[in-house]
Parts: structure tokens; sequence; C-alpha cells
């Protein structure tokens, strides 16, 4: 079990993280994930190799941090005025991200050096956190609205469980599919 | 990308993956999972190393493939003379071997050592035939049947999705709240 602060760590810690982090995204992008090496990224990072198993464990489990990072929201869900519509673009969207090639290998990465749940937990909350802020501002609206839990088993679900396991149709009328699922019974 | 036959393969080459897949079985239930290596396997199952290389690529891929066999279902689902009843049964039975702890390990392994999706579309085939053959039997008994891939999205899919992101309640009443959504909207 390597520490995996969830709340980034001040100082040297957290430069380090920044620059190690920094280093995997920018090789990914040179030489693609396969080349990747512990040493290599310590050499990028201007760490040491060491520096980087004290703290990560291996190579999979750094990748699973970095994943996770990539797969914070950078922003909060779009405001459209209704529930049923915030809801359908946030499926739409998260669809689209989760789906591509780099969301796939990101969801990938997450799960694969993540030996006690923690990141997939995380990839998990990010998602709760923006349904959590479109279903409170549809309560302020005045609106009904489904628990959190229930979007989750309807909506998200689903969405990732056919692009791990079971490929196939994942375009926008399948996500409003959903939906329509999760607000339609109470 | 190893090849990795669906279908057995017959002759030698049906015994080379019979006596691998046994010394893997054998060795995870001596020594766990962490002591493995393919020197080891291949020393059990009677082959070279440089046979299971080739065939296989790695050891993730060889415990994706030696996962995936153990996931496959032995039974056909039971027949308790209604869909629903047939339905829940089937989806208690399922979430209580994918929960397990080595439910969740094969899971695991299924998806990690499977670069190209050919394991986890295989475990998600096998859930689909399962959830036909009670279907069939539905339609056969005048009975009106969703669709499988609704079943899989509103059953398997959050079920799955909690075993691998979202720790929380894995019993058999959200087993047969999840047949309830599956089979009261058409």
């Amino acid at each position: 079990m390597s520490p995996k602060p969830m709340t980034r760590p001040g100082g040297r810690s957290a430069r380090v993280q920044e620059s190690v982090h920094a280093a995997v995204r920018e090789l990914v992008g040179e030489t693609g994930r396969e080349a990747l090496t512990v040493p290599l990224v310590a050499a990028r990072a201007g760490v040491t190799p060491s520096t980087i198993y004290r703290r990560w464990g291996d190579l999979q489990e750094l990748l699973s941090d970095v994943a996770v990072e990539r797969l914070r929201p950078e922003t909060d869900p779009v405001d459209l005025g209704s529930l049923r519509a915030d809801l359908d673009a946030w499926a739409e969207q998260f669809l689209d991200e989760m789906a591509s090639p780099p969301g796939r290998a990101y969801i990938r990465d997450a799960l694969l050096g993540d030996p006690d749940g923690t990141n997939a937990g995380q990839c998990s909350a990010y998602a709760a956190e923006q349904i959590d802020a479109i279903l409170s501002r549809a309560t302020r609206r005045g609106e009904a609205v489904p628990e959190t839990e229930r979007v989750i088993d309807r909506v998200v679900a689903p969405m990732m469980y056919r692009i791990l396991f079971r490929p196939g149709r994942l375009d926008a009328a399948y996500a409003r599919e959903l939906v329509t699922n999760a607000l339609d019974r109470p």
C-alpha cells in the first residue's frame, strides 16, 4: 500500500508530486505509455528513482494516480435551467470523455495500479460530486429530484460498464435514455 | 496481442492450456498470487517458460485468461417458474459470486491482462447468455420480457460498477431492486 494523498500535500512533497505527474504526462505524449519506465520519469522530473518507488510503489500505481488527476472534472456542470437539460448535458459529456481513447486509457490506468480501490473510489466520487451539484441546483429551483445513488446506478454505471466490458452503442441518445430511466421513476 | 483462443483448441495445444491453467490455480491456492512467476507456473505445468511467453505474452495475460475461465458459469440459471423469480435468483447469485473476494480478484485479473478487451467482452457475454436463457424460458411460458441489453444496463451494470468503483450496499435486496427497475418499465 503506497500512500496516496487525496488532499495535496504542501511544500516539497507537493512539488515532487507535481513534477513527477508532469513528467509522466509529457513522456506519455512524446514516447507513448509503452516506453515509460520509472528511471525515465525520474530523470525528466529531476528526482531519484527511489523517490518514486518510495512514494508510489511502482509504475502502475504512479500511472493510476496520474490518471485520477486527469479524470478530475475541471468545471462545474453547466446550468441549462432544468434538471432534465442539466443531466442530459452532463451525461452526454461524461460519456464522450470516458469513451474516448484517452478516457478509456485513464480509466484502465486508474483501475490497474490501484490494489486497494482508493483511486477507483475517487473516480466515482468525482462523478457523484457533479451529480450532487446538478441535483442541489434543481432542488433550489423547486424541482423534484432522485437520489444521487439512483443516478449513479442508472446513468453512470451502464456507461462505465459498456466502456469496460461491452462495446456497443455509446452515443448521446443512449445517454439520454439512461437519464430518462433515472428521472421517470421516483 | 497474444492469441487468445475462445474456442478450446484440440490436441497438444488444449493439453498445454489445461496444464498451464491448472498450474496457475494450484499455485495461487498454495502460495498466493503475489509469489507467482512464469518460470514457477512453467515448472509446475511441465512446459518451458518460452511456451508460456509465446502463447500468453506475459503473466498478466495468462492470469486474465485463467480468470475468464473461472468466471464461466457452470450451470444454467435455475427455473423457478416465473421471470421475476428466475431473474431475482440469478441476480442475487451473480452479485454474491462477483462481490466475493475471489470474484473481485477474477474480475480484476480479467480486466488487467486484457489490452484489447477480448476477455472483458467474454465476461459480459457469459452474463448475457444466462440472461438470454432466462428470457427465452419466460417467453415460452407466455410472459412479456424486456430486452437482454436492458437487463444488462439495469441489473448487471450497477452491480459491476459498485464492485469496481463504489463500495457500498451489495446485498440481495439491492439485486432485487435492480430487477424491479428492469422489469417494471418496458
